[in-house]
């Protein structure tokens, strides 16, 4: 016997850092619901919840056409607005005013895990009121590191953008040798950071490609073992090609990265800032200019790029990454058409060859404000990754070009 | 009558920073030269002419086939090696030490405008030492700013990027609203920041579109102006998109970003680096949240991205700039063949709509040392570009994506 599913609107909103493929999410949780009779109308909350507790009317999303929708789904970042909000307390009552006046039955909330967090916050207040409505938490994020999930929709794409921005610095460095540093986004996993070692090509000749040393959060910064390691990299190569997550912390688990931005901001999460400063590879690079000085004084030929906002927004995502954004969206509007009252959903993968995943539903508090880190069969030695994340991250990125090299 | 042309080896390096494209050229070059009888072999410098001033033995690049040609033209990046050195009065004995014994008689260097120097200097040489040699410059730079060119090869891929990043990061700004700096390269011309302008869209809706500053190296950039603009779009689109050239400079026209780099370093053609470093960037956000506080003394949200070398190698080039870097390569070779001693290509527009363009041989010293900048007529005001620099930027970038927006 099918569920009693509640009569009201559906609405949707979007979380945390934008990616490239969250309206892909947004468009698949808009087709899914489309044409079931509980659903009466289809609304999109400005910037997340911040739109709920400013009283802003919601966007009607009923009407849009199929080709309106597609262009929707490929364009990046969250079409909606997002939010890095943390509802407060003194927050709900305005919540549940918005949803009420609304008539909202069906929440929907495209985010990480401060997302699935707010999710799970709304849930449990939504029972406490007494007030019937269904919570599904739709993953994104390009750090990669939501708990129960083999991978999240934002990855692949941003991997993607890593992966060919190493590669084609990586024959810009070779060009003009010296020591290349390029930090890259990740707050405490270093999933993306890694994604630089696709870079490396298989081809013959490829045996000094770079990136030639990966500084992962997960494994403790020293900032000895750094220039040592950069010396015995010019040594073998005669240049030296760095990836460094934005991430990186000294032994004592603080961020070395957010103390160097003049005026860092955090968002309400806690979330210290990170991106959007040069800060870190700048400071990287004077160390390396002033500790690797030759005979005569003269410092190596240092630069240092920040891969920046690029990495999660850049409009040529992987084809995988977006197909599935696009299913996890689908398949959260199905569950919720077949009773499903509160949880997240999760990509499982089922063969790594072929490469095959499933969707299937987590408990919000599985994956709410949890983070997941590089599993240590993924980190080899304190500046490398291991094969066995190679082959976890290839299927995910979609086809690389590559490059061709002159035998000199 | 044909000339008579000298039988010998020709040569071919490539200089300067390198672009998307270089290896199009190359390629074009070695294609060009195929089956002309005077030309026994065809050589590759190996890092310009450091190459010959260290008497590194060429690379032999008769043999490559045509596949390997294809993916060497594919392939960003300088595939020979670059340079950046300037021959000096002592490095002239050693450069024709080595081309005497390679037997080389066509000298081709593929560069910017201190490239088509160094090929003056070196074609000069070789008429005072009485030694027929062929010198023709390849032109190149993501700069855009060789004299007597329309356009140069490798600015319409830089473009691109650029364009793209602006387009999506604008999407991500919207989402997340703030202000957001993005430092664009450009030494002394502002074409490759003016590119911004090509992500604001044409479809309804899009009057909001950033960038909604451009700051050029040719209009002397004022702090107390700057935050005045910014302030005034906060007002009026609620955020603020900036595209700021790494080659602003102050009324007395020095750089502003230069003598922020700590150990800034310059080539031999006395070029300060600007590249690299997220320096600038860091220093206006610094600027922009101190002095833009809200009555309660917050900040308002700024980042900074610094678009640093995936500009000018991506792997994802302006297919109309693929495919001129292409034909410059394979003109130059034809002229050397029909008898041209020394000179320059230059790609001339015949009509923008539709585009056509033809190439032309100019002198070097028309070239050489010189700088091109944005003429007035495509420079708007003190942060804005005309729709004439749109016009004439628009079809060398290739086709860009469009950005869906909802209404909201």
């Amino acid at each position: 016997m099918p569920p009693t599913l509640p009569q009201g609107n559906a609405i949707i909103g979007q979380s945390g850092g934008p990616t490239a493929v969250i309206n892909q999410s947004l468009a698949g949780i808009i087709e899914g619901l489309k044409g079931y009779a509980p659903v009466k109308k289809i609304l999109g909350m400005r910037h997340g919840v911040d739109g709920l507790i400013k009283a802003k009317p919601p966007v009607d999303l009923t009407t849009l056409t199929s080709e309106q929708l597609e262009k929707l789904a490929r364009t990046p970042s969250a079409a909606l607005g997002s939010s890095r909000s943390k509802p407060a307390d003194a927050d709900c009552g305005k919540i549940f005013d918005s949803l009420r006046a609304a008539d909202v039955r069906y929440f929907f909330y495209i985010g990480g895990n401060d997302s699935s967090d707010t999710c799970r916050i709304i849930y449990e207040m939504s029972q406490r009121q007494g007030y019937d409505l269904r919570c599904i938490h739709v993953p994104k994020t390009v750090d990669n590191d939501l708990m129960t999930n083999d991978h999240t929709p934002g990855f692949g794409s941003a991997a993607r953008y890593v992966a060919m921005a190493f590669m084609a610095d990586d024959r810009d460095n070779a060009s003009l040798p010296g020591i290349k540093i390029n930090v890259v986004m990740g707050r405490n996993a270093g999933f993306l950071t890694a994604a630089s070692a696709l870079a490396r090509q298989t081809t013959p000749g490829s045996e000094h490609d770079g990136p030639h040393l990966i500084y992962l959060p997960e494994v403790p910064f020293d900032t000895d073992r750094f220039v040592a390691d950069v010396s015995d990299c010019l040594s073998k190569h005669g240049r030296c090609q760095i990836a460094v997550s934005e991430g990186i912390k000294d032994k004592q688990g603080h961020d070395i990265g957010a103390k160097l931005i003049v005026g860092g901001q955090a968002d309400s999460h806690g979330n210290a800032q990170l991106s959007g400063s040069g800060a870190l590879g700048d400071m990287l690079s004077s160390i390396l200019k002033e500790r690797l000085k030759g005979p005569t004084g003269k410092p190596p030929r240092v630069r240092a790029d920040t891969l920046g906002y690029m990495q999660r927004c850049w409009p040529d995502p992987s084809p995988i990454d977006a197909a599935e954004a696009r299913a996890v969206g689908v398949k959260a509007a199905q569950e919720a058409m077949t009773g499903l009252t509160d949880g997240s959903i999760a990509i499982l993968r089922t063969s790594n060859h072929p490469y095959r995943v499933e969707k299937r539903v987590v408990r919000l508090a599985d994956v709410a404000a949890k983070t997941k880190t590089m599993p240590p069969e993924f980190i080899q030695g304190h500046n490398n990754v291991t094969k066995a994340f190679l082959d976890y991250c290839r299927p995910l990125v979609g086809d690389l070009p590559t490059m061709f090299k002159l035998t000199m």
